[in-house]
């Protein structure tokens, strides 16, 4: 039966396109007040082309753009039911001049002999969103019907940071509640090669303010005797990483596993050590805990960077001051079963432990997020390593990512879901900058995956259910 | 004959204060092109009044605002020889609003039972020249001729950084030398007790800018395996000072000589400890080397101080960057013999030793002058303080300054010859800010002293000489 729903894919391209093109000339920016009329354009559309598929599909209103949630019922009632999510909105396209054409004219183009979709919102997220659609719309019109319960929920707020996602998903848990949550926002390893995402480093965000005299001292007459926050700073940030690079907290690595011997290895297989990784950007050697892959350190290890740090006088020139504060930013990327809350208390502790008794310190919370870890053998993601490894002819990677996506740590949170993350953008998609594109191969091979994964999910269900 | 040169001063007082009310009169502000012409009406003011009094005096032009220079033979050819130091410009008065008179109409006001001289440049720096030109000119009235001969060398770019006085110092060598400086730009310990700098630490500014990767990265991409310059700049700021305050740079501590006992227990009796001197900026502790008083810690003992520091995202909110540069303004108060540029070398060798193979680092040199330090000892130190000693029936207390006077400096290197600091200033004169003022009895007292500095140093030519 897949063969059949595979072909309809294929002969619906031409179509498909069609859609994808009338999706991406709504220029529904989400950032600009301006458009939000186009935003809920967007949504509309969506909402009127699920209703063509059978899904009870309607606008949902917020604060800000609106949302899009559509049902449609699985074959029988134990069917597995799947949540996917996708976001309609875009970047603002400024600089306009940088643009090889219209943003939201889409085109298709030859880019070094491989065909490309070229347009703001063509690869982040429209095409990719629509990819899971057209493989539902192959599967009605070959079926009659879907292979497994689908709810999907689309936003128009993701490139300005999801405000309404969260009380929505809040508001509206049971309706929303699946069994998992299939993501499409993410990248391929390369052109030819598939990838899941099993695991997103989790974020905890902390602000500290140093101050020492009550205002800036002349550090000819005061220097030497008075305390400089600035020193004070660079002492906890210094202290922070022991000579391997390890992290000195107590109790930091609490919950953080080892990855499997097999997952080290397959990831080392892609070739992409600290010479590919670091030398594009100038750098050579991997900088932090010593004896581990750059993969590893990225993928599967928590980190304390200081994003930010200022004190005393920054301008040109020279000026002998002694500051009264000093402040970073300082963030801690987290893994596996690592707990945030825990982890800016054994911060907090630290810094006060550092500090002076005349100096005081303030503290700013930038927010946490815990990490997200499938484990490699979980069925769901061994159903749909299958389907994408018989898609592309080639065994599809199981990696993990370093930065953080919170809707999946919401999922996870309040709906009790886990997502699993399947795209098939490319590194080279220019996503968020002038000239964005997808290639064609990833709009219709990413069809013909979703339709596998989505067939491999439904036998799953009954070999195990 | 010292009396009856002090009895002239007490009854000169009414027209010296004239004459200083008309110098303060011309709004000499040197950082404010609109005041160029002001500046040189002060300077030529100064030159007729020298001229009056015997003095060969002279406007020289520079480049910039003019210096006045003026020669006075001594009663003998082997008497002492003394150069005169003072500015004649004065700074900005704005915010005027904040003035309770105008900061050029001068008027002796009462302030808590004391009578002041209210007005800009009463006090730094018209005030505290006038009253050697003032002893200077009841000595001629008094006697007919000065007690040592005297060179005056005028400036008009104190408040603007002296450009002009470097290059004119190295082109006048010969016409500016004399066995010593005698510089009135200081203040007295309190209002009942002279004080004579003896010490004046130097300063060697360094600016150093760590460069990682070759452009800004994402902490969620690269996070754990990216070097991050703010990291290694803390570790070398952190890795300056050891546990007990003392800097960690090889052979930093050459050229530093300990205080003798008897000078720390004459600080020691002036009751400025920790709590006086760091209370009234909301600090307790001091900071630095332990086991050292406050005033030892500024006045006689080496720091590493950093003005500034910045790197990565430094407003509101929160960005997860890995800055590709991070940088610091890092000064060293220098003291005794200390070699400025030998500790430049050793801090640039200490921060190449800090930085990973792949990163980068760059210095900017913002300049270096060493300490000046008078033997507590010297003949013309304990000259000033019996004559000091004498007016103000207190004894002169030998301090040190936090800061630095390049000018004491340029004296020391390019002239060979050491300074004597005296001045009448307070603390709470209010240089630089709103209601400037000079207190009368510093005015007149002022006079006092240096005529009796004059007359000891004679006296002590005719003993040693």
């Amino acid at each position: 039966m897949i063969e059949k729903v595979l072909s309809r894919i294929d002969s619906n391209l031409d179509d498909s396109l069609e859609r994808l093109f009338t999706l991406i000339r709504i220029p529904s920016i989400s950032t600009d007040p301006t458009y939000a009329d186009e935003c809920v354009k967007a949504a509309d559309l969506l909402v009127s082309d699920l209703k063509t598929l059978g899904f009870q599909a309607s606008r949902r209103d917020t604060k800000g753009h609106p949302m899009v949630v559509a049902h449609h019922e699985g074959p029988h009632p134990n069917a597995p039911h799947v949540l996917f999510y996708g976001h309609y909105d875009v970047q603002p396209v400024d600089p306009l001049e940088l643009w090889d054409d219209d943003p939201f004219d889409p085109k298709i183009k030859d880019l070094n002999g491989e065909k490309i979709i070229s347009a703001r919102g063509s690869s982040d997220d429209k095409g990719q969103l629509m990819t899971f659609i057209e493989a539902c719309r192959a599967y009605k019109q070959e079926t009659g019907k879907l292979p497994v319960a689908v709810t999907i929920l689309f936003e128009g707020e993701e490139e300005s940071g999801s405000p309404s996602l969260h009380p929505f998903l809040h508001a509206n848990k049971e309706e929303l509640k699946a069994d998992f949550a299939l993501v499409c926002d993410t990248s391929m390893w390369n052109a030819n090669t598939p990838s899941i995402s099993v695991g997103l480093r989790g974020l905890l965000g902390e602000e500290i303010v140093i101050t020492a005299a009550d205002r800036d001292l002349h550090s000819g007459y005061f220097g030497g005797a008075a305390a400089n926050p600035i020193h004070i700073l660079a002492k906890i940030i210094a202290g922070l990483h022991d000579n391997d690079g390890r992290i000195t907290l107590p109790n930091f690595y609490d919950g953080v596993e080892e990855t499997p011997q097999q997952i080290l290895e397959s990831w080392e297989a892609l070739g992409r050590g600290a010479k590919e990784f670091l030398g594009p950007v100038g750098l050579s050697q991997p900088s932090g805990e010593k004896g581990r892959s750059v993969l590893e350190l990225t993928w599967a290890r928590p980190t304390a960077e200081v994003n930010g740090i200022s004190g005393g006088y920054e301008g040109d020139g020279f000026k002998t001051v002694i500051a009264s504060q000093a402040r970073a930013k300082i963030s801690f990327r987290l893994v596996h079963q690592q707990d945030p809350e825990k982890i800016r208390e054994a911060f907090r502790q630290y810094v006060r432990a550092q500090l002076p008794e005349d100096c005081h310190v303030t503290f700013i919370d930038h927010g946490a997020s815990p990490a997200i870890q499938l484990p490699y053998d979980s069925p769901l993601v061994e159903a749909a390593q299958k389907a994408l490894s018989d898609e592309w002819e080639k065994p599809a990677i199981l990696a993990a990512m370093g930065g953080s996506i919170p809707i999946v740590g919401d999922f996870q949170t309040l709906l009790g879901m886990e997502s699993l993350l399947v795209g098939f953008g490319l590194d080279d998609d220019r996503i968020h900058s002038p000239n964005e594109k997808y290639n064609l191969k990833s709009f219709h091979k990413g069809q013909r995956s979703w339709a596998r994964i989505l067939s491999t999910i439904a036998k799953k269900d009954k070999k195990n259910g």
